[in-house]
């Protein structure tokens, strides 16, 4: 017998100095088509190779892996970490001691506005943007000011208007929080003009940049992206910058960093409220990347290609002109914009039962604007599973009466 | 040319929300004799079964390793948690639900206080307890009630007569922390007639039991461990349970938990702040633990026993009658006293200078009192380093003074 059955339940509800939140737990439910997450799928994964770096490191670092994390991070790890910034993003001045890996680049979002922001601070943003940090701002309860955005991302003449008006209230904002390498969920890539002007202004007005990096491997139609506004002159005290190995190894791996002027790298460092992340898989990660990193990119983005393209396909055969849509040059997702009236947050939970997942827009807009928009993810699920998927998600559509017959 | 040097240094201090706080970088010095951890020694480890164990459970969960990681853990993960919980602890209770793995207990520890204390909030502890609980629970502000013990522990008629006091200025504790099993840093063991006790006092005065049970596999001179307060009859609801595997693996692998009232998990769950702890590690784990578990604390206990009668030794051999303690019967440490105005916080750099690493006993009370004592661990150094080590701090408190000659 349980000592609830006997003793009665105790009431709770004096101890919560938090509010009840729902958990994700739709993380461990499995659909058969996914087209929700931000990961390349299992039929992907380096399998071999991933098991061949975790034998091999574990035997290589025997020495130092009974001991606990750095709290910076595994130096092997960071030390891959800095190779990569510096050879794509170009970014020569992050050292040792300017970077911490996370876990995940969630807890570098979150080590942000712990360290950085208070309730009621006003930060600034696209007006759709990555659903996590959409959660992670309005649960800090800051006031998220939103800048209009074209094809080629936020809009520096709107941006420059907004930071003068905030100023004549009074106002600096904590940060201007972008994904310009490229946009999550829009696929779009800032010029480099444009990245000039935004450092300028966070310059002039005298603010940070959270500058989040998570996608920019992702490259299916272009050979290179412009620089990191992390490596243009000046970025460094200006800018901080997240990034992560999840989007070409799997989130599963939750090897993520924060890179940034050594102040602020130290001030989070102190707050991370669990001693250090996992060494192992710290480890792993820095051994896999260390053999097999320009390779897993370049095959990854040859099939995510092709995935790419089924999924253009299927949209057109399956919505024809009642989806619109930007066909991306990278990243791992399609921004589809259904007819007005079309209500995709609805929809979601009847097109889960069916076995569809995809992510509706309102869960990127921290106003819960963008209900006929949605996120559609290409890189997880197999070509099949992409065409089936999509022909699936039209007849429910359709049989819930969001588009005609 | 780096812009920080060409635009003038940026003064951050607009920017802080929090304190600076000490970065603990300590965990990336190495130091030839360490008696300052909590975990199994380098020469102690399992690496051929650890790195079969991730090569072979890497290609045995590849469907799902492309995943994000479920927030509660993996579910192989919470399996085996549930498999030694009821196997060691007598704990049938927990269901999958009730388990949330965290990385390290620390984590598990810092969820406790953020979904359920606020600043100001009385808790009940030892006088000296976990150094970690001791940095949170300050950290968190709180009002930090403790209490005397014995060698069997914190003493009943004494928190029965402070929860009475406490209940007459209308303050209702939110949570009693304990390490009963053996406890952290004096070894003791508490009697199943305390633990019956405590629950009882919980119950008549409303609060709950925040249960510390990560040193419980330590088991030196003990066959059986007395049952956990969480498996006693009505404890499901009053007690929150912490345990780990750092300390029978290594705390680089930072899989630890929390089992609870599904209520509780849950709050808990909703503020982890970072998607999920990692996936791969977690895996790794569960496939070591199902395959080595008993082994390899049968195993760890033999060694350690060896390792800490090396220490008794040493230290009869070179401080005599300067230094007094109590042989554990379990755990990992020997809580030295010294003779009274030695002050062992004073000379923690000094002998660190010198390659010795301990911790004084300043930083395991929440007032800073217990500078003439030190928790010394026995179980990551070699026996001989335990030999050396020992004598060169005794040497080195000589010549600082701190000793007669």
């Amino acid at each position: 017998m349980k000592g609830g059955e006997l003793m009665g339940s105790i009431d709770y509800s004096r101890f919560w100095t938090v509010p009840e939140r729902p958990v994700p737990t739709w993380q461990e439910e499995v659909f058969q088509y996914d087209f929700g997450g931000a990961n390349p799928g299992p039929d992907v994964m380096p399998i071999e190779e991933l098991a061949e770096a975790a034998r091999a490191v574990i035997h290589e670092e025997k020495e130092i892996i009974a001991r606990y994390p750095p709290t910076y991070g595994p130096v092997r790890t960071r030390e891959i970490i800095l190779h990569k910034m510096a050879a794509h993003r170009g970014m020569t001045w992050p050292t040792i001691t300017e970077v911490l890996t996370t876990n995940g680049s969630a807890q570098g979002i979150t080590l942000c506005l712990e360290t950085l922001t208070n309730p009621g601070d006003t930060i600034i943003t696209d007006r759709f943007f990555y659903q996590g940090a959409v959660r992670a701002f309005i649960a800090r309860e800051l006031r998220i000011v939103t800048i209009d955005r074209d094809e080629d991302g936020m809009r520096m003449d709107l941006l420059e208007q907004k930071l003068d008006e905030l100023k004549s209230e009074g106002v600096t904002p904590k940060f201007i929080y972008t994904i310009p390498s490229p946009q999550n969920p829009d696929g779009s890539i800032m010029p480099p003009d444009r990245r000039a002007k935004m450092l300028a202004l966070a310059q002039e007005y005298d603010t940070l940049i959270l500058e989040d990096d998570c996608y920019v491997d992702q490259m299916l139609d272009v050979d290179e992206m412009p620089p990191a506004i992390a490596s243009l002159d000046g970025a460094q005290e200006r800018v901080i910058y997240i990034a992560t190995f999840s989007k070409i190894l799997s989130p599963g791996v939750r090897v993520a960093w924060v890179a940034g002027d050594e102040r602020l790298i130290e001030r989070m460092a102190a707050y991370k409220q669990d001693v250090g992340n996992d060494y192992l898989s710290g480890l792993i990660v820095a051994k896999f990347m260390e053999d097999h990193m320009d390779a897993r990119i370049s095959h990854l983005n040859d099939r995510m290609r092709h995935k790419r393209n089924t999924m253009i396909a299927a949209l057109g055969e399956n919505f024809g002109p009642l989806v619109s849509m930007t066909v991306p040059k990278a990243g791992m997702f399609v921004w589809a914009e259904f007819p007005q009236g079309t209500d995709m947050q609805a929809l979601e939970p009847i097109t889960q039962e069916r076995g569809v997942r995809y992510l509706g827009g309102h869960q990127f807009s921290p106003t819960g604007e963008g209900s006929q928009r949605a996120r559609l993810n290409y890189s997880f699920p197999t070509p099949q599973e992409i065409q089936d998927g999509i022909g699936l998600l039209a007849n429910v559509m359709r049989e819930e009466g969001s588009l005609p017959d």
